[in-house]
């Protein structure tokens, strides 16, 4: 693919008729930072998460501000306090549990990061309507020295909402490859630049695969519509265990909650038909046993390795 | 110290007198795998702990031959099945787990390993009556190349009983510093030789700390008292996660299980007027909570790396 804004050359997955991604997707993924797939969620599992998840924006809008699960920015309209991100939402939803276990993405994250993926963050990001605060250039941090660049870090995003021109993601194709220096001097640029972005509007049910280290954001929105989108990353187990951010101790943890989601997953009447992901750690992450996970929030601050 | 044999300049620690090794009693055990440490187990814990792994090996002597944990060989002198080892006497006894929490013992642990250590091995080893079995000399097991040589991984072995010269431990003063070549070479001499090594005489209640790549064995016994000797194996955090054998999931376990027995140290009567140990590993082995051990019997078995 070129770096050509708008290339029509644009590889896309398609989750209705694909097992997971194919390898030609999987190189498109590596060589640019990121990949559409379409059709990821769809009927009763796409209104049952978009239901669950207008409940959390709706006590969020509400006012929590007394938890620290749910975060707030000025609206770009009103200047009032807006609902911008909502932390942990697999524990806050069980339909949101069995989305981890969802089997054509775990097995195109095993195909990018190997059988000792690592479940780390998931959060829910808002534009609320007519108040789309601006998302600047950025990368959503940086690779630690040393790990293993075939081993992609990156975040699933579930799209609940259609993302047109007004209020959808713009990415920097190949920043993904770019150094740190290159990447800092383009995310200072003034303005939100699109010259040398495309934008990836999306459909409702669709996700983007997008690399931690591709340059990406949106514009602020006027007119827009709300666009709730759910980041579950994944980490390769090797770079986590060697360089972190989190201790040891975290991934089996984070390990067993994933077993526990792909049963959860099994039991869902929408996940019939599908054939189940198998998850098979090896060597230094074999799991022994089930572990019900006493938790499914294991907040990442008790959980650094400061200290 | 020179290698000469039953050289009087061996250093011996007492934790009657002392808080944890010294600086010297620290080098002499990294130049000569091995150390003794005087009155660990003292009045009444080492009557509770003698009569707790008595009832042990009564059952074992009885016969418990359909359960894995114990282990038989044949008597030197009548010949018959005679009970040799007993795995895992920390899920067994109570004062075992509050043993643990020793904190002279993890004072030195920590001076040798670091603050990360992790408990690994527990087990006891029997000499019976008049049955003493020839243990060959060997090396507990080789350190994986490329790990730490200044964190040596190493057994705690606590004597229950007097050692004689008839049923004590014979080591090869720094046969830890040999090359696997060098060892093996010496291991393989005919007889139980031991022009090259010292007889470790010991006391119930003394203690050895013995690196697992010094080389060590002892003589058939005819006319032995009963030698009871329980072995607790700690590892240096590092070369665990780095190379195993246990998968990374054991280690927060039994870091774990080990902050738990830290906390029934505290509440046992005889461990009253003595300093506690803080446990307080860091960086990658950090832990977070407290996490009530659904066990204390973590099979090796189960968390091998393999497959």
């Amino acid at each position: 693919m070129s770096m050509e804004a708008k290339d029509p050359e644009m590889l896309i997955a398609d989750a209705a008729v694909q097992e997971s991604i194919t390898e030609e997707q999987q190189q498109f993924f590596l060589d640019n930072g990121f990949l559409v797939i379409r059709n990821v969620l769809r009927g009763a599992e796409l209104e049952l998460i978009q239901a669950e998840m207008m409940k959390l924006v709706d006590q969020g809008a509400a006012g929590m501000a007394g938890d620290p699960d749910y975060s707030y920015g000025t609206g770009v309209k009103s200047g009032g306090r807006i609902l911008k991100r909502i932390e942990y939402v697999i524990d806050k939803s069980d339909p949101m549990k069995a989305l981890l276990g969802q089997p054509f993405i775990l097995r195109s994250v095993e195909k990018l990061q190997g059988r000792n993926f690592i479940p780390t963050w998931d959060s829910m990001v808002l534009k609320m309507p007519d108040e789309g605060i601006i998302v600047p250039w950025h990368r959503d941090a940086e690779v630690p020295e040393g790990a293993d660049p075939a081993k992609p870090i990156f975040n699933v995003d579930f799209y609940l909402d259609d993302a047109d021109l007004r209020s959808c993601l713009w990415v920097i194709p190949g920043s993904n490859r770019w150094s740190q220096e290159q990447a800092a001097l383009r995310c200072k640029r003034e303005g939100f630049d699109t010259s040398d972005a495309i934008p990836v509007p999306m459909r409702a049910g669709d996700v983007i695969l997008h690399d931690i280290t591709v340059v990406h954001g949106s514009p602020s929105g006027d007119g827009n519509a709300l666009r709730r989108t759910v980041y579950y990353e994944f980490r390769p187990g090797d770079t986590e265990a060697e360089f972190g951010p989190h201790t040891l101790e975290y991934l089996s943890l984070k390990q067993h909650m994933l077993v526990d989601c792909l049963e959860r997953r099994k039991a869902a009447g929408y996940a019939k038909g599908e054939t189940a992901f198998e998850y098979r750690p090896h060597g230094a992450f074999r799991l022994h046993g089930v572990r019900k996970p006493p938790t499914y929030r294991y907040a990442h601050a008790d959980y650094w390795r400061q200290g």
